[in-house]
């Protein structure tokens, strides 16, 4: 474990300067071999409201900077037992979605074949459909954590099968997912109809609404979070506006009612000793953003998440 | 029922196109008949400390755009059994309260003239007396569920008899509220004297606290809510700083230690079952805002009332 | 004349109330005819950088409420002798571009079917192309007056012909345009290679750089610019980021070194006796300005624009 | 002139720390006698379009804290030879403007009873007419130079003789003005009417564009502006929209194509020599400003001011 | 008591006027004695990460102005029956932190001579050190409450030992704690090692989590924290980063998973009857503050412990 | 030099993707030497007013992604004909100013020791010291072209030789500038005492005041520039505060009146066929600024400094 390149040392180069990677850790060209990749996918042509989330990975990388390297949480040290590094940013087409879907996947398999896992930073949540595919290639059908306030298992918008609203659907129809072992946390708001529900859970999902936090404490439904996922591989899906506008504003379709940072967080740490194969954190949209608070918190999500992922926690493949 | 417009459909139209209506729903000109009319009150020239509340109609409606047409945590969809429709603004003399006030109290008259049932968007706070004026005009002396940091049930400043901190004891001075179901909820921080409380409680409220919920959950406050507004005409009056500044920062005398938002909404769709015969949704002062999270609580709020104000949830009259 | 409908009267229903029409005329829908209709296309997908104007021609229109009837600076009250109405937004697909310019062109081409004449508030610039073609089916090859810090008469990007910097490459492209009367003002910055300048000469462009007005006076600009585009039928296409950031932080690509908005205003009413058949104001991008400035400066573009197509100041076609 | 108090000294208390008054002064109590109090009138309730200019005061005293001792432009120490001080705030009733104009008066006359010239921070443009008719009282008619971006000499919105846009014309019918020295400058954008100008005229007022600056330098309409205020008692009003949106976006309505604040600062210095009998600043709304800009160009206009009312400036009364 | 002057009184002077100290309360030097100064310690040269807390004391004293005289939560009215008074700044060196620890060590000490105590608003934690020295020359080793997202008991930076991450090492070494009754409350986030915690309990200090808000009420975290105080003297530091981002952007070093404001303000109250000596309030950087949020809760906290310093609750000493 | 890496091609990597250098470019330990090393000195201890400016460096960068290969102002390539890279920044100690110059200089002369030319991005003002060491250790005395609302010739403060206001006498004290080649450019706004001129031009300074622009074209000046700049080294410093604040709000201690961007960035290529051995743009505070405007000049101005730095203008040396 002696070659594990670990963050910048912020007693030598202040954390307001140096390194601009996620976190402050290596390159990917500068380790021999990643156990995690960070990886930004700098796309947002598939929201229906607000855009700005390619700007997002820069933004969350920025926000990283105060990511100190032990988390007291869960006791562990994530940076030092495994290799994280930065494998920059995917470069996708901006005009041509089904382009960037292709490129996306693509961009992933290429950096997880030697058995990386990737972290990616989005971008909308379309991309969460080539990263899936790109899981699901190499894991079979998977469970889903889905973090949200909305289903995200709509059908088309404008004739457009592949948006931000429909990641979900498309990979439950494609059979990416593990139907008995999908969930979505924090769902609330409006919906189009009565039948949304009905449709979301004939895809395989069941829902863990941020109601329930007013009357089940957030250990509760982790358990039951946990329950719902069992040992097999998992994919988590981090839309960021599943914490309420008051504590992340910065993102395009945001509801009112959501969860508080201190609870979402909860939830994610929640999945020690599960089997988690990757990871996304989405919907960042800096020109909403006020003092970082959301690209804040963006960055500790996929801190939380990096830490699950450590091989002390992590249940054997 | 068949002939009720709903909101423009946004498989059609994008949210960010189209009707800048509340909720992109029809305006009063092109229906027959409203049950519910949202209606703008953009007056401010009651305020004592940060103006621009006379910006909050707009700022509502365009916050508005992103709601949906069903609501799942009551099961109802509040566009489609009852016909509502935006009826724009009622234009006010920003120079002179005396004046503003008497066109509140016409223009209120005039909408609800038919049975319509209304939905303002303040301004400030001072226009709750207006309509509490032409609401208990049609429905005699009525409970009031106010949702506020502040009691508002102060005398006078300047020597001013009406201002956003007197509408309520102006209310009860003129016989205007049913003294035994009047109810302020989120109250908190500091008050002129101890005094204000024992005259708060001489004019009909009792209080349910901020802190209250450190100590109890929603559920059980929203149970003593129902307990104290019985069975008779409710009108609901929601000043947007009920909520924490962190929650909703665009309005004109903050105060920390408030309400979560999906505390607020919990509180109001505790409402379903009882008699709402009119709301206001006031103080949200869009200079002070912020990638626009207090006008998308404010629109939930209406949304949230629009739902309990639906017939399947409605106790007869 | 007596039939024409004005703005609302702001000695009535104050200026932050009521109407959220442009310049608070009336609706399209309204007036039995219009002489100029403006309407908005929100549609942003076309951009390389900052995205967000498809929110632009809500935010023109906010900021709109400040326009009084009568132009000094020409001395003519610009809603007096002419109809001009508020036609709302063309719905466009914000997931396929080119399905997009097909409905840009569709709308505009209905909306000008009587001799309407269009003025358009963006949107990205990709929307000019089909506002062009519109023109053009009208009116035959027209001069191109184009305001902007870019040239716009780029190839393609990511292999897309139709994004916000090849609009006036496809027209000239097209035959859309009189190659003797086309002229950008305000170009500034660095290009991808000297040879941009040789290709957009050849599409027919002049240019008055904005380093122009360091060493001469916008009265003799403006005669240059008169002399490029001569007597036939001209279109107007201003990008908002011709002004400095300073004017205009508001927009997607912005550019320092640019015009103060007092230099703009001039160059607009050197228009006047020309003949001008149609007009757009592009890449206002209200998540990046501040304070409505960037909106208030679009909105008194769109107000010199309809003034000097006013009958008084018209050249007759 | 040994006993005058200036700024607390910058190399002992840091700027960002200490005196929190007007460029650091002394407060009115801690001098015997001030030759110019700077005085805060924090009112804004005759604004008809964006209020918040009650907060003027504050905003601009905090963005005064950079102002040093010496004018080199001019060549003077301002606050050396010339007792200046803060007199704190008038404070005046938000709810009744009548009330308001009359304390504003009754303060102004109070604080210059000996002689003491006030230069005034506003505060909404109201506020001009009582601190008007105090100057007249002991003056006789005065001469205004009016820096605006508006006339400010309409008659009555909704009623009211007494707003932010009529205080020239009711000083004008009061006799307080001397109807051949008054001057607009700055004045640009639409009007209600072309009678507005002719109006304006027949009040006393002659006018210098915006859109002046356009054709000739500072320097020649400086001369301009001398010959038409002459030798007799002067007022300065300076309504800081004045200003375009780009150097002062925090006002209450802003107008594109202003004067940029060197061309403004060039203005006021070319009052040396005259007689300034006072002055104000007004419109500063600071919940619009960002940076503290529009602060930072008020705190200059009233440093401006108070060094050409120094003694080796000044002309003799 | 009689002789006790209070804040300005709003009803004669409007909030947004008049007196610029904390909470509208004389200067010091207009009062004979004061039991509590407020005082400012502009100082922010100790931040390892984003600057700006030097103008915090400005910043609280500007977001005091809407604090009410009576505290309903604890039922007694903090500025009757002790006089409260404003300091002003300590003057610091910001380019030599040893000179400025020494400059508000010496302060502090004359501030305190007569038995005042001393509410001070910061400013980086920097300061706490020679506030400390101030507190423990007069009272011996004390305890410490302290309210934080980080420990800042680290040992230096960059080789400096006086740092706003080190107050609570330098101040336990040199023996001004009582090791028996130190606590931190709002932890959270990355530490830079296991060992952060086993020093840093060897320093004095035990730890409640922000995390243990998530299983039990602030009530019993409050019996915890008075268990732990005991009755000796005690010097509270409030760090307003303990509140989680969304409550407070305002601040150097963010860290999501914060308190609550209302449930910081708990905490605060659950002081009553214990054996304050001083407190502060540090870390509030105005830069990154939104709407004065951040500032509101600072002022509202330095509130709540002025008010269970009151006579009525505080035990004797 | 066909071996000169220039930057990302943004034809196929996005502008708001990948590479997070200045301007795209290569990493300085990706080319084998490089003509021009860009690098961040992220510093700011030695402020007087607004600290923020160690955050300038990633701000510059970030805003810095917009600039495209060719320059046609100077008809010139910059990236292509001489190597430009991105040195990354130097890490300074935030704590100790001496320490800080130490460390700055020996890294200023590491990084240009194989005669490679350093554009250092600030930071604060302090930092052009040590480059200045750095810079006159290799080519001798050398003329400064200064661009600032201020001298930054003072002495000291609070007794600090080393600050933002001090560089430039320390430089002339120690040697390091040719006294008859020394110019300030943009000056304005109040002094300390006329005494400050006396003294400036002592140390061998001219100056062109901000004003000048009032009366004289851009070119008049920038001749008088060349000739008081002759044919010698000349270092160049840009503090961003020479800028209005309107067009730069993010710099600590902004003054009114300054210029305007297209005259700052006139004045640079001014600078086309002199002698620029070294440059430097500082006083950038991103906390303050808005929408990137004050990072977009900032960014523009190094890249103007680049594009006269190229071999087919510079003089020989």
């Amino acid at each position: 474990m002696a070659d594990i390149l670990g963050p910048e040392d912020s007693s030598r180069v202040p954390r307001f300067a140096g390194t601009p990677t996620f976190a402050r850790l290596p390159r990917l060209d500068q380790v021999s071999h990643a156990d995690i990749a960070v990886v930004g996918v700098p796309f947002d042509s598939g929201v229906s409201y607000r855009p700005g989330a390619r700007f997002g990975p820069a933004h969350i990388r920025a926000a990283s900077k105060l990511l100190r390297p032990f988390n007291p949480a869960l006791g562990l040290a994530p940076f030092a037992h495994q290799q994280v590094a930065d494998a920059g940013d995917i470069a996708v087409n901006p005009f041509d979605i089904d382009a960037a879907i292709t490129e996306v996947q693509a961009g992933a398999g290429d950096l997880s074949s030697g058995g990386t896992r990737l972290l990616t930073l989005g971008g909308d949540h379309t991309i969460a459909l080539p990263l899936l595919r790109a899981a699901a290639s190499a894991h079979g059908p998977i469970g889903v954590l889905h973090f949200d306030a909305h289903l995200d298992t709509w059908d088309t918008y404008f004739g457009a099968p592949y948006t931000h609203g429909t990641p979900f659907r498309r990979a439950s129809e494609e059979g990416l997912l593990d139907p008995e072992r999908c969930l979505h946390v924090g769902i609330r708001g409006p919906l189009y109809a009565a039948d949304d529900l009905v449709q979301d859970g004939a895809l395989g999902f069941q829902i863990i609404t941020a109601d329930s936090l007013l009357t089940l404490p957030v250990s509760t439904l982790v358990e039951r979070m946990r329950a719902r996922l069992g040992s097999g591989p998992i994919y988590v899906s981090v839309d960021i506006d599943v914490l309420d506008p008051g504590f992340a504003p910065g993102t395009g379709t945001p509801e009112a009612g959501g969860l508080a940072s201190r609870e979402l967080l909860a939830f994610l740490r929640g999945l020690a000793g599960l089997r988690l194969v990757g990871a996304d954190i989405v919907e960042v949209a800096p020109a909403y953003d006020h003092a970082e608070i959301t690209g804040i918190a963006a960055a500790r999500v996929a801190y939380e998440l990096i830490s699950v992922m450590a091989p002390q926690l992590m249940a054997p493949s």
